[in-house]
Formats: structure tokens, C-alpha cells, sequence
């Protein structure tokens, strides 16, 4: 089963777009998350920086958050939000760590040094390659204004050869992503920035659903993990997202 | 010692602009470099990519070879090449993890989140903030010709308040690394690309110095540390950069 299939399942499965960012370094905290919320979901995310901070300690963290998650819940998606990119015989390294080391079934990648350069990642046919293309901060226009558009245009009608590649679009920016679901037709969005970061979930959702009502992954991390309810964050989260579709 | 005059100290100890870059995994063999060519070098440079490869193992070994030369060689500059970047409170998290956990002088960061996300990086004045600007692979162009002047110009004009940043331009590009070094006045530039990837040095130096006839960091990784003789290799090159300069 590829990541697109394994995707849909699950999503499916769970009824379920939200993808819950795990945005801390420890394994006992993830695993009571996952614990709690893994019905909920349709994808975890770890932010690689989190864990890189504690480091040695932080690199075993994610692989036993990996393991964890392909023991109990092999059905839900594992996103590794590492937002590698370098040079093309460099990647062969990246992909090396984060499918085969570690296990994930995707990864976020940064488009600076073009789709020559990302090609080892673009020719994981099994894996989600979800490439960086307006985030979610504040300060992302200083370079992205120029260049955004040209990346989910260029992402949709030539790196996508394998069908394997999906793009990041801030939940704070929800015109851009409306501007981005009309470049890209169906293909799958991931939107951070719900939640703490303050992007609205009835403005994200109806900016960027696919003609089938689905096509995002809408994460949100410090909003569900650091609240006094995991659970029923994600669960409020998950239902308010479904209202919208 | 803040980056800046830790390098400048180094290239004028060792005669050289010459930075080695550790490109595999192994800290063993890093030793052998390391001991073969500390006199003839100002900087070593890993790529985290082959590390991260090995899993935690690799990340041992990155910890390993910066305390050698922490240790036996306190005056030659270390660079993270990790190409890191996200918003910006995660940012913190890799600040951390290289600068803290693994005590780099330096690390390369891409500039696509802008100058608001990479604060946590760019507040850190004791350490060089290496931005990628045009890089040396083929495709590079692909979205950075639309953007590679202004992030030189935004990089001189409005990141460089704690005068700690540098920019990364491909030796492949002598033309782009001209009009950068015109840019950006006596701003330090690291250069990759020389060698296996194709760059050819006079016309790098050339196009490169700064008013100092320095201002440059020359990397060579393969054609060095996979040389029958990396120590005759590192002494050819320093003294050809030398030549031009």
C-alpha cells in the first residue's frame, strides 16, 4: 500500500482529516497522546527539531515513536516534519534516515534547491513527499510571495510524476490556500497553523477541500498535546473540521 | 571569540581558506582526516544527511568529531552543514540542538521561512548563520533565480544586525558568485561545489574575494576525504586557492 492509499483508509476509517502534531521530544508524552487520541486521527506528526534538541536521547524518542505507532496502530499515518533539503547525492542520506532508518511514511521537504535536487525523495514511489510551499509564520512573504505560486504549479505538472507528492499550505494564509487548491486540483494539502497559531477552521476548510469534500491533512500540536484533554481537544478538533466538509 | 574572529584567526594561523567537507558517516574516518589535515584547513564542514543515514549511531559520531576537535584543535572553525529551517519558535529547538548539544561555531540554514522565523538562529551572536543564497546543484535555478539576489540583499541589509551571518554560493556559479560578492561588500561566503561537483578555483577566487583577498570559505568534501592522499589533496588546494588570491 502506498501513502495516498494509506492515507484515504484511514481517513476513512477514523472520519478523520486531523493530523496531530507531536511537538516535543519525550516517548512516555507520545505514547500517552497516541494512547489517547489514535481513533481520532488520520496522521501523527513529530517536528524532528524537537526531538534533535534532546539530542542522541531525542533520535531514539522518534524511532520509538515510529515503532510504537507500526506496532499498535499501523494504520495511521506517521509524517516526519524534518523539512530536509540539500543537494541530490545528500538527499540519498535524508531518505536513507527517514524512510529506512526511521520507518516514516513521509516526510516535509523544502523546494529552495529545486526538483533536480529532491529527485531521491521524489522517487520513493511508497512514500508522501510533502513539499514546503506557503508556510505558516508570519514572516513567510519576504521570499515566498515570489515564488509560492510557481511552486505548486511546477509541483502539480512536474515533480508529481510517481502521484506521490502533496504540499504545505499555512492554515493562517486561507486565500493563498484557495489559491493553491485551484492550481493543484485534488492533490492532498498539509495545513499547520490551526490553533495556537490562530488560523480559523471553518475559513481553512472551505479554502482547501478537494472536490471530494477531502484532500487536507489540518494539523494543530501545542492546541491538543499541552492541553488538560487531549482527547477531547482532538475530538473537538476532528467534529469541528467535519462540520465544515 | 565570536565566529567571525575565530575564523579569522584560523585562516591566517593555517594560511588558508580551505573548509573540509566530512561527507560519510564514520567517525573513525573522520579522525584520520581530522589528524591528516588540521594544519591546512580553516573549517571542517559535516553534512548532517550522511549522519542521520546511520541513525543514532551517525548522530554519536557527529558529537564525537566536534569534541576531537574541540579538544585537539580548538581553533579550526566547525560548520553544521544541516541546512536547517521551520517557524519560529521550533527554530529554537535546532538552535539547541547544534549549537548547544553538539557545540558547532556554525551552522548553514535555508532561507525560505524569512528572516522572522530564523530570529532564534540569527540572535545567536557568537555563531556564524550561514544562508543558503544560490547553491551549487545544477537545477538550483529552479526557484532561486527568481529570488537569490534578494536574499542577498535582504541578508546585508536587514539580517546582519549582530554581524554574524554569511551566505552559501556555488562554486558552480563564478558569474552569480560575482554579482553576490558585489552585494554584499566584505560579507564572508561559503563556496561550495569545487571539484567532484565541478567549480574550477581561479575562477571562484577571482570572482569571490573580498577588499581583504579573503572573505571566502572553500569547500571540497569528496574529492579530499576519499583521495588516496587527503593530505596532499587539502595542501594542492589550499595552495591553488592561494595562487589566486
Amino acid at each position: 500500500m502506498n501513502f495516498q492509499e494509506k492515507l484515504e483508509a484511514i481517513v476513512k476509517k477514523n472520519n478523520s482529516l486531523l493530523c496531530v502534531g507531536l511537538d516535543q521530544g519525550e516517548w512516555e508524552f507520545n505514547q500517552k497522546i497516541i494512547d489517547q487520541t489514535h481513533d481520532l486521527v488520520c496522521a501523527y506528526k513529530p517536528n524532528f527539531a524537537f526531538y534533535e534538541a534532546l539530542g542522541i536521547k531525542g533520535w531514539e524518542n522518534l524511532k520509538k515513536t515510529v515503532e510504537y505507532l507500526q506496532r499498535y496502530h499501523p494504520g495511521v499515518v506517521t509524517i516526519a516534519d524534518a523539512k530536509r533539503a540539500d543537494i541530490g547525492n545528500t538527499n540519498q542520506g535524508y531518505v536513507k534516515a527517514i524512510f529506512d532508518e526511521l520507518g516514516f511514511d513521509a516526510v516535509t521537504v523544502n523546494p529552495y534547491f529545486g526538483k533536480e535536487a529532491l529527485q531521491p525523495f521524489l522517487e520513493r514511489k511508497d512514500k508522501g513527499i510533502i513539499i514546503l510551499c506557503k508556510t505558516s509564520n508570519p514572516g513567510s512573504g519576504e521570499f515566498q510571495d515570489l515564488i509560492w505560486e510557481k511552486v505548486a504549479k511546477n509541483v502539480v505538472s512536474e515533480w508529481n510524476k510517481n502521484n506521490n507528492c502533496l504540499l504545505v499550505v499555512g492554515g493562517t494564509y486561507p486565500e493563498e490556500l484557495r489559491k493553491v487548491r485551484e492550481i493543484v486540483g485534488e492533490m492532498i494539502l498539509l495545513v499547520p497553523g490551526i490553533g495556537a497559531q490562530g488560523g480559523e477552521v471553518a475559513k481553512v476548510v472551505k479554502a482547501g477541500l478537494n472536490s471530494n469534500k477531502s484532500g487536507m491533512i489540518i494539523n494543530s500540536s501545542r492546541g491538543i498535546i499541552f492541553s488538560a484533554n487531549p482527547r477531547l481537544e482532538a475530538q473537538k478538533l476532528r467534529d469541528e473540521i467535519n462540520k465544515y466538509r
